[in-house]
C-alpha cells in the first residue's frame, strides 16, 4: 500500500514523540512493503512562532491531500495566562477539527495488564476496564457565537447544536455498540440544557434502529462520579463536546496509562491519529516524555486502512517493551529508563 | 439562641435522611440551650405533585423569614427521560438558589481515617485530602438564554458571567484561601471560552488584594485528571457554575465517603445546607440511606451561626459512630447494619 500521511508535530513534546511513531511506522511498512511518504507540516504555537497563524493555509492542503493525518500535541503556556492574546495555538487546533470535518473524536481508555498497579485505583476498581468515548468535536460551545458586552464586563459563549450533528455522531455510537457489547451510554445534562434535551431527544429516536442495542441516559456529573467508582461499568458512551472534553481527559487517567492512551477523529474527509496527553512544555526538549500514545496512535491508523496485523504488530512490540520494563522514566519506577528516542529505537527494531 | 430553620426534605431519600439531622439539632439544641423551630415547606417532585410547582411561592416566604434553610434532595426518574416535561423538579432547585441569591456552593471534600479503604483510590493517593471547590451557583449556562429554532431541530444554550459575579465568587475564594493554606486554584477553559477568558482576567486582577495566597489556573480538563491522581495537591479551587458541577460530584467519590460529604449554599440573603447526594429513587422509603452527609451538613450550619462547640459535638458522634462500626448498610461491608432511622436515633442518643 501506498500512504501519504501528514505529520503535524505541534508544540512541546510533540515533535519528540512523532519522531518514535515514525520511526516504528517505517518499520512496519519495511516488514509488510508499504510505501510511507510523510509530509510534515507546521501547527500549533510553532506555526504562529513561524508565520503567525496557528493552521495555515498550506498546512490544511497539506492535510486535504493525505490519507491521514498524524498529529503530536499543540499548546504552550506563554499563550495560557495572557487571555487577551488575539491568536493562540488551540485556535488552530479547533479550526484543524472544523476544516478537516473531523466531527468525532474516537478515545479508548484500556489497562495494560502490566501497568494496572500504577493506576490510582486500587485494582478491583480498574480490571477489566475497556471503553470508548466518543466526543463530538466540530459542535457546541467550542464553535458557538462568543463576545463581550457592556465593555468587556460581560463575557458569553454559546453551545448549539442541530439534530444533523447528534444523528452523525448517535449513528457512530451506534454502530461501535453493535460491533462491541451493545451497550451505549448517552451522556448529556437534559435536566438542565436545551442543547441536552435535544441530544436525548434524538438519540430516543433513533434507539428503534438498533433494537439490539441497550441505551441508558446518564447526566455528566454522574458520570463523572462512576468513572471513578466504577469504570468496568461503561463500554461505548457518546457525548457532546464540552462533556467530552473533561469525561475523556477523567477517564485517560484512571487506567494508570495516561502517557499510553491514543485517539482518533474522524469525519467528513479525512482521519486524524492523536495521543490523548497534551503538549506537557515542562518536559519539552529532554528525549524523556513517553511516546507510547502515539505509537498506538499509529496503530490505529492501520487498523483504519484495514491493515490489522500491521497495527497488531504495533500493539504487540508496545505490550513487549512495557513487559520487558523497556519504558520510559515515567514508567520506570526508579528501575532502569530509556529515552524517549531510544524507546522509538528500540520498539523500531523489536517490529 | 432562638433558631427558625426552614425544613425542605424533597424528593426521594430526602424525606428520611433529613428526619436524621433534625433529630441531631434537636439533641444538640437540647444539650445547649437552644430553640429551634422547623418550618416545613414542600419542594421539588413532591410538590409539583401537591401544587404543580417546584418550588412554590409559599415555599420561598418560608425561606426567606428562616434564619437557614436544611435541604434534602431533589429530583425524580419520571422527569429525567421526558425531554417534553414542562415543568421539572429541577427547576425548583435552579429557581431557589436564584431568587435567594445563594451564589457560592461550598463543598469540601475530606477524609474519614475509618473510611480511607472504601475509597475507589489506593490509599497513598487519597490520604490527607482536605479541599473545597467553591462552585458559583446562579449563573452561567444554567441560568443563560436557551431555547430552540428550526422547527425544534436547533437547540441552545447560552452561557454568560459579568466581571461582578466573578468577583464576589472570587472573594470568597480569596477569603477562604487566606483562612486556610493560602492556595488557590481557578479552574477555567480560558483556552477555549470567552466566559472562561473573564473569569482569569478578573481573579488576575484580584490578586495584588491578596498578597499572600498563591494563585494557580488550571484548565477544567487536566483538573478532571489531576483530582483522580494526586487529589490531595489542592486546596480551595474556584470555578464556574457548570464546571464545579461535574468536578464536586468527581470529588465527591473519591474520598470513598460519597454519602458523607455535607455542603452549604450562601449568598446574599441565606444559607442553605445540604448533602451533595441526590434523591436516590431507588432507596426512598426503605429506611436504608445514609444520612451523615446531612447530619453534617447540620453541623456546617451551627458553625456558621458560630456555633462552634455544637458543631463540633456532631462532627464528633458522627466519628465516633464510623469508629464504632453504627452504620447504614453502604458501609457496613456485609457486617452488621442500622437503619437509616435507628442511625438518627443513635446520633442523637449519643450527642
Ligand atoms: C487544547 C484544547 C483546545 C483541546 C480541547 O479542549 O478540545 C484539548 O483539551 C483536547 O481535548 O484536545
Ligand atoms: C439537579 C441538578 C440541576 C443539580 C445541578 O446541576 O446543579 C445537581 O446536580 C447539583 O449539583 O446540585
Amino acid at each position: 500500500m501506498k500512504l501519504n500521511i501528514a505529520l503535524l508535530a505541534g508544540d512541546g513534546i510533540g515533535p519528540e514523540v512523532i519522531d518514535q511513531a515514525v520511526k516504528v511506522s517505517n518499520a512496519v511498512a519495511k516488514k509488510y512493503n508499504h510505501e510511507i511518504s510523510w509530509s510534515p507540516a507546521l501547527t500549533g504555537a510553532a506555526a504562529i512562532d513561524a508565520v503567525g497563524e496557528p493552521y495555515p493555509d498550506e498546512t490544511h492542503a497539506v492535510c486535504e491531500a493525505a490519507d491521514a493525518v498524524l498529529f503530536g500535541a499543540i499548546g504552550h503556556p506563554k499563550f495560557d495566562n495572557d487571555p487577551s492574546a488575539k491568536v493562540r495555538p488551540e485556535q488552530g487546533l479547533l479550526k484543524m477539527r472544523q476544516k478537516l470535518g473531523l466531527f468525532a473524536n474516537v478515545r479508548p481508555t484500556f489497562t495494560f495488564p502490566s501497568l494496572i498497579d500504577k493506576s490510582p485505583l486500587k485494582r478491583e476498581r480498574i480490571e477489566g476496564t475497556d471503553l470508548i468515548i466518543l466526543r463530538e468535536l466540530t459542535g457546541g460551545i467550542y464553535f458557538g457565537k462568543r463576545g463581550r458586552e457592556d465593555n468587556g464586563d460581560t463575557a458569553y459563549d454559546t453551545c448549539t447544536y442541530t439534530r444533523a450533528e447528534i444523528q452523525r455522531l448517535a449513528k457512530k455510537g451506534f454502530e461501535m455498540a453493535m460491533s462491541r457489547s451493545k451497550k451505549l451510554c448517552c451522556v448529556d445534562k437534559a435536566n438542565v440544557l436545551e442543547s441536552s434535551r435535544l441530544w436525548r431527544e434524538t438519540v430516543q429516536a433513533m434507539e428503534k434502529d438498533y433494537p439490539e442495542v441497550t441505551v441508558t441516559y446518564e447526566f455528566v456529573d454522574a458520570v463523572a462520579m462512576r468513572l471513578v467508582q466504577w469504570p468496568n461499568s461503561y463500554d461505548v458512551m457518546i457525548t457532546e463536546n464540552l462533556f467530552g472534553d473533561i469525561l475523556t481527559d477523567e477517564a485517560s487517567v484512571i487506567s494508570g496509562s495516561m502517557g499510553l492512551m491514543p485517539s482518533a477523529s474522524v469525519g467528513t474527509k479525512t482521519k486524524l491519529y492523536e495521543p490523548i496527553h497534551g503538549s506537557y512544555p515542562q518536559a519539552a526538549g529532554k528525549d524523556i516524555a513517553n511516546p507510547l500514545a502515539t505509537v498506538l496512535s499509529a496503530a490505529m491508523m492501520f487498523e483504519d486502512f484495514n491493515l490489522k496485523e500491521e497495527a497488531q504488530a504495533i500493539r504487540d512490540v508496545v505490550n513487549k517493551s512495557l513487559s520487558e520494563g523497556v519504558v520510559t522514566e515515567d514508567l520506570a519506577e526508579g528501575g532502569k529508563s530509556y529515552k524517549t528516542s531510544e524507546l522509538g529505537d528500540w520498539l523500531a527494531k523489536n517490529i
